[in-house]
């Protein structure tokens, strides 16, 4: 009677998958070719390749990991994040590839990066509906996503002839109001009194707090590999800026969760998600920091907001707004991520003496984030309608947060 | 009476390695020197350093933790491979360097990889007779296997002038056939009910997750190590063709996986062997992929193959053949690796204009296959009738898979 | 009533934190700045940036998991180690800066590196009173022994003009003997019985291992990161005999563990620590060592001495001495630091053909250890007196080793 309650997956995740998959092997058939140009380029691959291994590790091992803190779930929250992350990046390598070029489109190193980064987009959002969805699902939200997300991008191009590098704001962003959005529009009547299985113990808790590490430690490497290497000093300070911004937030997430909690004891999972504020925020706003304790100070705070955001946004947003954000992405990534677009605001307008210079700055930059947010609300809208159809099987209430649902047990699968 | 169920190691475990480690120290004193030569060599050192220390994340930590989803065979799993790696390691570059040079042995960073890929392979067969075997059989079949691997290489190179970078085809069909007769060998009665130990839980498939999310990571380095530093956009091609079969490999996994359940559900071991089938196919073929999409078909169709082979070739290996293959090695690595074979051998004669040349080529080739697996099965059968002696005292069938026969019981041990 | 049972943290580490992090700030905002040298900057920095990861991924993963074998006190173990390694790291960038240099401080990745070594002294200091401390605690030790540590080194480079590669060595023997005097002060009456929560069980080791393989397999960058650049094959030579060493320890350790134990079964703990003692050695005797098998001999004879330091020592020091050293930091560190230290004299006096000279330096290379060892002590017994003040509030004997005393515990936060 099992399929009664977790219905079989064969009919939708195996059709959709091979399909897209099929679909994606054609195009890159016809479309794609590996870039051969000789010049610079082996000095180019050998110092950019271990950079990519680092940002290759958190998209597929950080995001992965950080959410397998729920106690049934840890299959499916780091199984899903790598077939999502995946799809993501194929389906972004070939979005890039037609936006940013005429003819066929060249795989590189730095293309792979670029569609890592859209991928990274994603598994933010999904963090927001993390266990109340099924893989059908979360596949056809990082198709939806990773289009939205490069049509904001070329928006930007286009119009504001925003730089490139600018992505990296527009990731946390996008991908924190998408999800939010998305799981408002997929909430589910009862979820104010929790569900059963929405809480992590001893060993899940390190599980996931192996992932928070992996961020952690790589996040100077995510934030650097888009600054030019023309210029290793500003690769240098992206580095050591962004290390000094996530020290700061390690030590001061530890001090807002200890004087914010009730009994004065500090929590793990806030802990987890407030130490990588400071990466957020500096990568956002990397371009205008020089000096390394311009992003101390936003790396501080950075974690404060976070830190309370995680304390109390979460539970009112559930309650007032009917927003159940399971990772609390609005915490982790969304405010850190406005807070480091406010900061390169400031820090640039600081910056420029011409007050023309400055005012046309403050309008581009106000208005690349009411596009950014305009265009991540509208196509979370849209893909939300379009999730809430029950031809997509979404798991009842009760197998929300279950492993169970969609894989064989292991406990009853004594024989691999 | 706990020695008579769990025989003591101390009169077999502690003098075979010490007297293999003292021995191996004599001889690194008086064969080996490290390399000097300053030509191009600062270059090479930091730009190989990277790969290399992704290669050894794969081999100590990768394939060590691929096998700690047994419930009660995590320590083993992860310190035997540990312990196999290195003993594999040390006597592999003893070898190496007195196959490919007269004089002392010079170390570097490239004959360190080459030992660690002579070391994969002895891991892959490990994970065949894995739980069923001692600590002292598993030195010995490094030791004999490694013998093997490097006679092997020395008889294709001889013979058929093969180039080095085969021997990355070599190790994951040497490996698993290898492996397989030997577990034919060692084939213990009653298998077919199954070991009580034999599963998995919901925490040890997260350990497993853990080192397969680190091989498929790392996988590009794998394949990219041993592409010649001149021709920089090879590199490249390696690594994107290897990243993109890796990611069909685990769409194609999951989907797959999903279709031959019989309840439509995910398998996470499946899963877990089968999205690293598009690296192993694609490594064996490196040299004739020209074009990503070609890396992604043989992707997709090693996931297939490989996902497939986990659900139906396991149990009818055992059944059929009296061959119990715990990782499930055939599935992993065997077939994969054999797919790879062939598409290489196709890919090429079709590049091939000239018909003598392809004709040569096909003889080469398919030549170069029979011995390695004549040669992988010789040295099998002479490793397995070596360890079937109970000289060796295997572990007792209802201690086989359990941590207790060989570890102090953490439960029992209060004070470290 | 939980909070008589384990004080509040709200009045002593938030506020403790957040002043020293401001503080931090406001000397980083007048005294520091990134270095923007163009003069083979590029070069270097992406030379460089791959090593200053691994030693990253030590420092901050490898030692926080070392330390999670401990059944209840996982999120303490990583976390905390994560809180001082910040806090440390962050101090002797700036204590770095004006022991050396005249003006503003200069950051780039070798001072980094440098802090980063300087947190790894203190991370071993901790290792010896993990679990009987408070973070307060903690977080004044990495102060104070990060000050004496980097005074410690003036002392040698003004006194004696000894190359800054010895760090390492005093990193090793510096923290081992402030983390015993440290702990032999705070030594709690009826710690004999030991403690009921110190012991492991199979998912903690495992945990445990984690940290482990990362500390063996990053080990060579650590120990090659400080050799310079202008010496390539110097750099290589540190790199593989840093390798060998390890390999030969990881062979010895499981050989004399095996020995060494009443039912000839290994131990996972003493195996974990033990394997990392080649590391230790032979980083601590590099300039000295110009062939692979002296590394492999200096890595044989520090495993042994581990391994039995491990088995024997421990306990002794607790009965015989009141000394209760949690993670065995004596046997880990100290023993094979200091045979490292041994190792570097007796090597050295052997290649110096000049008498005088080699008693130069046997004079120099003594002293250098004793004013190691004594400031080492002196700081220990310092910081040990001022945290045997009530005012910190240490936790009680019953709630040592777990992480209810600091923790939102998880089995109760049903709602994150």
């Amino acid at each position: 009677m099992a399929p009664r309650y977790a219905p079989s997956l064969r009919s939708s995740l195996a059709p959709l998958l091979l399909f897209l998959q099929l679909g994606f092997i054609v195009i890159y058939a016809f479309c794609t070719e590996i870039q051969r140009e000789e010049s610079r380029d082996e000095k180019t691959f050998s110092n950019i390749y271990p950079e990519f291994q680092d940002v290759n590790v958190m998209v597929i091992l950080g995001f992965g990991f950080l959410c397998t803190f729920l106690v049934r779930y840890g299959f499916s929250a780091s199984a899903f994040n790598l077939l999502v992350a995946v799809m993501a990046t194929q389906w972004a390598m070939i979005l890039n590839g037609i936006v940013s070029y005429r003819g066929k489109i060249r795989l590189n190193l730095r293309s792979l990066v670029d569609a890592e980064m859209c991928a990274a987009s994603v598994l933010i959002s999904i963090g927001a509906v993390l266990g109340k969805t099924n893989p059908v699902q979360l596949i056809l939200i990082s198709l939806l996503e990773v289009s939205g997300f490069i049509l904001n991008k070329w928006v930007l191009q286009t119009l504001l002839r925003e730089r490139m590098l600018n992505s990296i704001m527009v990731l946390h962003i996008f991908g924190t109001f998408f999800g939010l959005i998305l799981t408002w529009i997929l909430y589910r009547k009862g979820s104010e009194q929790g569900f059963e299985k929405e809480k992590f113990d001893r060993k899940t808790g390190l599980f996931s707090m192996f992932g928070t590490v992996f961020l952690w430690m790589f996040w100077p490497s995510f934030n650097s590999i888009l600054v030019d290497d023309d210029t290793p000093w500003r690769k240098l300070g992206a580095v050591c800026s962004t290390y000094l911004a996530l020290a700061v937030s390690a030590v001061t997430a530890a001090a807002v969760s200890v004087l914010s909690s009730p009994k004065g004891k500090l929590n793990l999972i806030h802990i987890q998600s407030c130490i990588l504020a400071g990466g957020v925020a500096v990568g956002v706003s990397i371009p205008a920091i020089h000096h390394p304790w311009e992003a101390m100070i936003i790396g501080f705070t950075a974690a404060v907001v976070s830190t309370i955001g995680h304390r109390c946004l979460k539970i009112h947003m559930l309650l007032a707004f009917q927003c159940h954000d399971t990772c609390a992405v609005l915490s982790t990534f969304g405010l850190p991520g406005l807070l480091g677009w406010l900061a390169h605001l400031l820090l640039q307008i600081n910056y420029l003496d011409d007050h023309t210079m400055a005012i046309r700055f403050a309008v581009f930059h106000i208005s690349s984030l009411l596009i950014t947010i305009s265009l991540s609300l509208s196509m979370g809208i849209i893909t939300g309608l379009l999730l809430m159809w029950k031809f997509w099987k979404p798991p009842q209430d009760r197998k929300c947060f279950d492993d169970q649902a969609f894989w064989e047990f292991p406990s009853l699968a004594v024989r691999k």
